[in-house]
């Protein structure tokens, strides 16, 4: 028997709301709620880069994730008081962080550095890819500032950047898995895209059964229907804000 | 010439929200704003103990504080890529786990901890104390939590906390700082009462100019109403929830 | 112009040679070299499983992976002495332990853990699908271990695990990346499979420029050409050793 | 019934001695023992400031503190060995400091650090004020040692700092607790003074019992006494050093 | 030219106290003074022995070592505070738990461990040397407190240990090396004998000119007539203790 | 009863192996294989010092050891996953470091560092001593490198360092003892000579039984005949390099 989803459509998002300049301090910030999902997205410039790129005229952009011990429904330990972040925590920044550098010129950003920061206040699924369809939007507004203000002649976005996670559910090929979705789904796929056209990430995951190329062709088509969604979205915030 | 406070009396509270059930997963939470401070405090039930208690029959609450990075005005580091948390950190979670184990009869909580979390997503000054007084009402929540689920027979509450800041800045002696007071003061008191009456913690430190006893009386006389407001309040939300 | 691979079609894998049974102490061991990358595999029965198995008859894949300092072009820190693993080292532990998990029936296996380690003697690209691919061959050995002295009753192997990567390098889709290739490489492909037939891991990332569906299609289907020469090559390997 | 305090009134100091120069190799240092409970202090003298103070021409005085593992009634662990500071340690070390900056005028000390270490020989109760006590007279010793090799040309310091705790046991008032009167107070004030004359620091604590605003007047008007007699024993002390 | 030693002769061993009992918490505890080096050590019954040992009903001698910041000429960083002990700090401990184990019969000992702890006060040469002659006191004292309430039926001490430096200075060998010597010595042993006859250990490095069997024998002699009047010594103060 | 050496004579050295240029991407580097021990021992020229000698015109040479986990018999834990190299590990990387810099004149080295990594892929017993003696092959390759191409103008090498272990089983002294031969010895002596003439370094050890002045002796001169074929070897290996 085939898994029925309840309450919306196997190639339905989930409810999406970007919410703009949620924090006060920082350069660009967003909160996106997915569903459950709701994370703080924020962009902070800093006028210095890494030491590896210092002299060479070149920016960076670099993302740091991280989830309230509460945002989980049973409370996680806090890698602070641990002392360490775990493995999946420096995967997710790393993904983040690569996602959207793909997106910008760092000729054009010149030698300064954009440090993203996606902080899961509640987790119900898919908070990597959630994290990046908002951080694209924080670093959006971060660099419309800096073209405000003078500091950037040109703007070094090359793209709009979104991502969101299919999978097969139960035989079932699913947009969006919401958490109880992703624990037990046969295989899981992570796809970011530039202007919903092309792939800048894919990371697939056979939790239960292997998947065919077909199989994937198909999950990634599905995919890609809810980036162009979410880019659509994601630009409507961005006018507003 | 004396410090002139803008848009608020120097005996009056920043405007004071505070959102019972914020988060779904804990089993206590609210979000508190204190004018632009803003923390999330959860209490999360956990039916064990720390080895130093077990056996006792006795329960035990402690806390967690942590900052999102982009909170303050110029970004802070992570603590969990630093891979620590700074004394300071240290200092206010142990400052809210023992204000808190003030009003709670640990024989009736049984042998369970209340792990309190106390994250702030906007930082404008005040944050020990407005995760005090958060943190309070979550705990409340998760025990009358217990108390209808029958898992506790009798309320181990003995009290109502509540906590506020006061300082002298520029001569002037003033309730409720915010950031820029903070930073200007003289000298900086944070109290923490029970029932609004008697106190549990006063961490007083001056900043630039030692104080007598008189002033410090004069400062815990204001700090005591700002509390008896912020109870009333508590209770409020409380009976709301 | 298009780029020129120097010494070997684009569609070939490097030389490949696995040495078994390497090491004398593991239970199962190999030394794996791709062209100039050499990677010593070993696979460690533990009769005990981590805690969130404990009790539950079902055992347990994980893997740890490492670099000698000297196995770069540059020397590499030493990570035992700087203190903690990069989030590269643990994106890439997680990664193996999850494919190798893939072709085993944890109830069959009993509840006890396989241990493999990873450790790089020389790198010149694809030192995770090689990785893969050797420590595949490494659990095998440790299995028919246990199925020959009697600690097994039946076999817990669902299938063969290899991997290999595939990427664009000046517009040319190339089987196998050595390093220059992959350092200069437009699109980076990894990529696991089960039997040579089924995807159990993708990790496709625009280094340069974003990639099609059709693009993908391609790399796919050129990787699964080396996986299922690889898979011959395991099969091989295991029967002589 | 009230608790009666053997050996000595509830209003008396333990008995104090203060050795200077206790270490050849500090700037400054003395050997403090209140009662039962033994302290090296040292100051030592750093021509560099902390990154946040380089060229502003102002100094900087900072402490640390620790115990030896058998300095306490049970062994404790080495910090050291545990690879990190506790709460409690970095929170009496950041009190040290803040309390001796209180006396110092950063101009005139110019662009150098004064570095406070406490290191607890043997402890019963009163660690954290002794600490402070004896801080002082090493502070004052290295700073006249600058005063006399002419790399000071005017005293920095704006006063004498001494501090003590007091508390309230069985329902009496007592100054000075030693380690069972703290295990088993109502509760628990510490009090660092300026020229023994106003307030720089006030950390109370209730234990056991909150207690009200009078309350607190009597135990700081105790404390003060206590207070008083440390201040003229530094003194007498530095002069004899 | 040869060096001229100053104030004693070449085979003389610098003024050497040891008080017993320094620590009236610790089950054993000295402090002793070689010139101006002053180490207090101890010794704490554990009634717990390491995993390792669990179950085999024999016991465990193990050491930790640290120095006060100020102990040194040049203040060092405190370990606690940097977050681990040194390379240095931990060969010492290790040597001087290996040298105490080397006169205890673990059997007779039973299951428990005795922790030495060695924390120097002031450094000026030969902090490791006296850590271990010292520690056996403080090691007698706490198996004789055993002795005397029957924990221990029989006396598992099986000889006495001491250690001394020796080494070549300026082409003169000379007994017991002090700072200013140790530092510019042409090679230094570190001697650790049984009963004054036998050798414990022996730690020989040339820092300056590599040495041959004919003057490490000379050393060799030399430091065995300085171990034999600190055994005599050691007897003396365990008497009187 | 004595024990009886299966296959080899007390005063033979295991087969010794080295293979000279075993790592491309070093600037030295050889694996060493003494008996079932097997090291690869790698030679890194950094053209900056440590901080402590900067500006000063004189070079270092520093050493780092390491274990692969399926090294030993039973799996060791990785220290990069533990997060810090145990004591063992820092006391052999030290006295690699220390034995190397005696052959090294660091004026003629120049205002450069040469980093030693050793690190072991099968561990039989004697690996400290086997590191030192690969290790020193590595460096002379390196240097010779410098020599070669002008980077150096004059030989900073000042002799040949080998070293061995030697120790007393069952009574006998024993040459190049193996890891089940060193796990039940009386004693236990490390070695490393200079030129095979005389000493830099020498480490005993009583594990079972002390030893007296003349079984040192012997045992030096065991120790001198195996460095003496050591030396040799290591000199035809470096001329066939």
């Amino acid at each position: 028997m085939t898994y029925q989803r309840p309450n919306r459509a196997a190639n339905q998002l989930r409810d999406v709301q970007i919410t703009p300049n949620f924090l006060p301090h920082a350069d660009g910030s967003v909160l996106i709620a997915c569903g459950n999902t709701k994370i703080i997205c924020t962009a902070t410039i800093d006028e210095a880069v890494p030491p590896f790129l210092r002299g060479k005229g070149e920016g960076w952009v670099t993302a740091e994730y991280g989830m309230l011990p509460a945002s989980t429904q049973s409370r996680m330990k806090r890698e602070a008081a641990a002392g360490k972040q775990s493995g999946r925590t420096q995967e997710i920044q790393r993904l983040i962080g690569r996602s959207l550098r793909a997106c910008v010129d760092m000729k054009k950003l010149g030698e300064r550095q954009i440090l993203i920061d996606c902080d899961v206040i509640q987790a119900d699924g898919g908070t990597r890819t959630a994290s990046i369809t908002g951080a694209f939007v924080a670093l959006k507004i971060a660099i419309h500032k800096m073209l405000a203000d003078g500091r950037l002649a040109e703007n070094p976005l090359t793209g709009s950047v979104a991502a969101v996670s299919v999978g097969v559910v139960g035989g079932v090929p699913l947009l969006d898995l919401d958490y109880p979705e992703d624990s037990g789904c046969d295989s899981d796929v992570n796809l970011v895209m530039l202007n919903a056209e092309k792939i800048i990430e894919i990371q697939g995951t056979a939790e239960g059964a292997a998947f065919s190329m077909a199989e994937l062709a198909e999950l990634i088509a599905l995919g890609q229907k809810g980036i162009a969604a979410l880019t659509v979205l994601q630009e409507k915030v961005f006018q507003a804000a």
